[in-house]
């Protein structure tokens, strides 16, 4: 749950998630998690992923050897056995599917991601801004083909993983940017996992105003508490793209705001006003709970509160919004940091 | 122009594929056409082809060092080394593009080709008859990205080759069934290549009468002779398809045939009665010269004699037209071999 507070909506639906690590735990035992710095530097780390639109996840299920046989195709590749998983985006699934490889395959978990956060394309990555390598990119599905990529820059891996993506069924299993603990010490958000884990904490343990708590641990915002009145979702070429509209209730009746999502949640948007874009984060969350709603679960009548919470200090740069900011997404707006629009 | 009498309209421009052949002949010396015999029993053949829409090769070239970066792969992945290249299909650019890659290689061409004729998909080669593996497929584009694929079935490598391609923009270079010399000897259509130069080259010395001095070489039947009325030809999802009408001349007056081609031509059809079907081979040729015009330049008001010839009697075994008979291609008709038909 705390993955899917980062997700900004995307990386998969949460239960999806538990419900796979906790048979993989069951079954194998526990995966543990480590700081890069218990690994030797010139160990290999597997940032693993499911890709697609999380709303074929809880349809097409995966068999769950995805993870041995993508790790075996890249020890084969790379000729040298692979230390550690890693999430490559914190989200709802993609925060957790190292768990379920790890277990299987009793590897740890290295404490990183290569977001901070989920985005909807494999270039947008903390591993481009510091130079590494997405190759070899290998995906597989539940059916066992398996498809290795060595493309000429992540942007074609994006295009070629996205439509072969499509012809699996609409969702997949992945690896990407393969690298060193060294690599990964200059190339990844550092301890993005054990913070997922304290917000996933705090929201089971929160009773009183959680939507409060929340905003404190993450210094997000609560930037409105309403009803989603309209869903607009296309499941197309890999994405779920849409947008959700929302009506305040209570102290913000009469507002009425957007919601723009290709996967993740793009933008927050009020009379024509940006109250939050990416690469900020934008989550909906359960006004009672805060506990995050996915993308694919925004539905009519839901009583949400719009947190939004700033980005990893790495995504500010000139170079990073050029790779996924606004006009990434095709918004014609720049980009300003959440804690300025609304400090 | 030989091998593109056997693809059936399909498999390239055979003078794309000839401007290629002698450039690199050109450049690098020719390739050496050896018989299985030449090789040993253990010998790698490496079965190449362009795949994707023919329509698209005229205008998106290759950068020539498609075959090496493609062979480099496969001896990489399986450890060993590539000892002659093949045709995966005969026809106008895929009967040839082995002559190219071998020749820039300084590598022999393995007189053999893997269906006798051109077909649209990955499946249909007498290697899946005798139950040879697909895998690895390789394939690359001009830019130099590399997709390698493990796939459950070669159904699967269709579906997932074919998605890539037009991620590729609708046109890609690959390689298919790697298989040793032994393996070749029983899965292989022998000695393909060389029957193609023999018909090329009656049809570049042939002037009285082409088109009979043609069927009398390949046992095949000249079923009208007419004029092109109408193409209908859609370049989509990697195949061209579509459809030629052909209005007879002089003694084929008031005849009225349709050839439908899915890349290949793949049935001829008058008045409700099917005059030749997959898998024979149906070509048009120039009614002049008989040279064969591939399906991606019939156009209106050419004037063709359409030729169909028996396929290899490997394609008439009932596993086989399941495979690549009529209703492979979704023709809901019975195969009955051409020369029953008109004999």
């Amino acid at each position: 749950m705390g993955a899917a507070v980062f997700g900004a909506g995307g990386g998969g639906d949460p239960l999806i998630g538990s419900l796979m690590a906790g048979k993989a735990i069951a079954d194998h035992g526990p995966a543990r998690l480590v700081d890069l710095d218990e690994l030797d530097d010139d160990d290999l780390i597997l940032p693993a992923a499911m890709v697609g639109a999380p709303t074929v996840m809880g349809e097409k299920f995966l068999s769950g050897d995805e993870g041995s046989r993508i790790r075996e195709r890249i020890e084969n590749e790379l000729g040298r056995k692979v230390a550690a998983y890693s999430s490559a985006e914190l989200g709802g699934v993609n925060g957790v599917i190292p768990v379920t490889w790890a277990a299987i395959d009793g590897l740890p978990i290295a404490d990183c991601d290569l977001m901070g956060r989920a985005f909807p394309e494999l270039q947008m990555t903390t591993a481009v801004l510091a130079g590494v390598d997405i190759n070899p990119v290998v995906m597989t599905d539940e059916r066992g083909n398996i498809v290795s990529f060595k493309t000429c820059t992540p942007e074609w891996a994006e295009a070629l993983v996205r439509t072969v993506v499509g012809a699996m069924g609409g969702e997949a299993s992945m690896c990407l940017y393969p690298m060193t603990v060294a690599q990964a010490k200059e190339a990844a958000v550092p301890r993005s996992m054990s913070r997922a884990i304290e917000v996933g904490r705090l929201l089971l343990e929160a009773d009183d105003d959680p939507v409060g708590a929340l905003c404190q641990a993450v210094d997000g915002f609560a930037l409105v508490t309403g009803k989603v009145v309209d869903v607009d979702r296309q499941t197309t070429e890999g994405f779920a793209k849409g947008s959700a509209v929302i009506e305040g209730v209570g102290p913000d009746s009469d507002r009425l705001l957007r919601m723009e999502f290709q996967n993740e949640n793009a933008v927050l948007i009020e009379d024509g006003k940006v109250l939050a874009s990416v690469p900020d984060i934008i989550t909906a969350v359960d006004i009672h709970t805060a506990r995050p709603i996915v993308t694919e679960q925004l539905r009519y009548g839901q009583r949400v509160s719009i947190v939004a919470l700033p980005c990893d200090p790495v995504w500010r740069s000139e170079k990073a919004l050029a790779l996924a900011g606004p006009q990434a997404f095709g918004y014609d707006i720049s980009y300003v940091p959440v804690e300025e629009i609304h400090d």
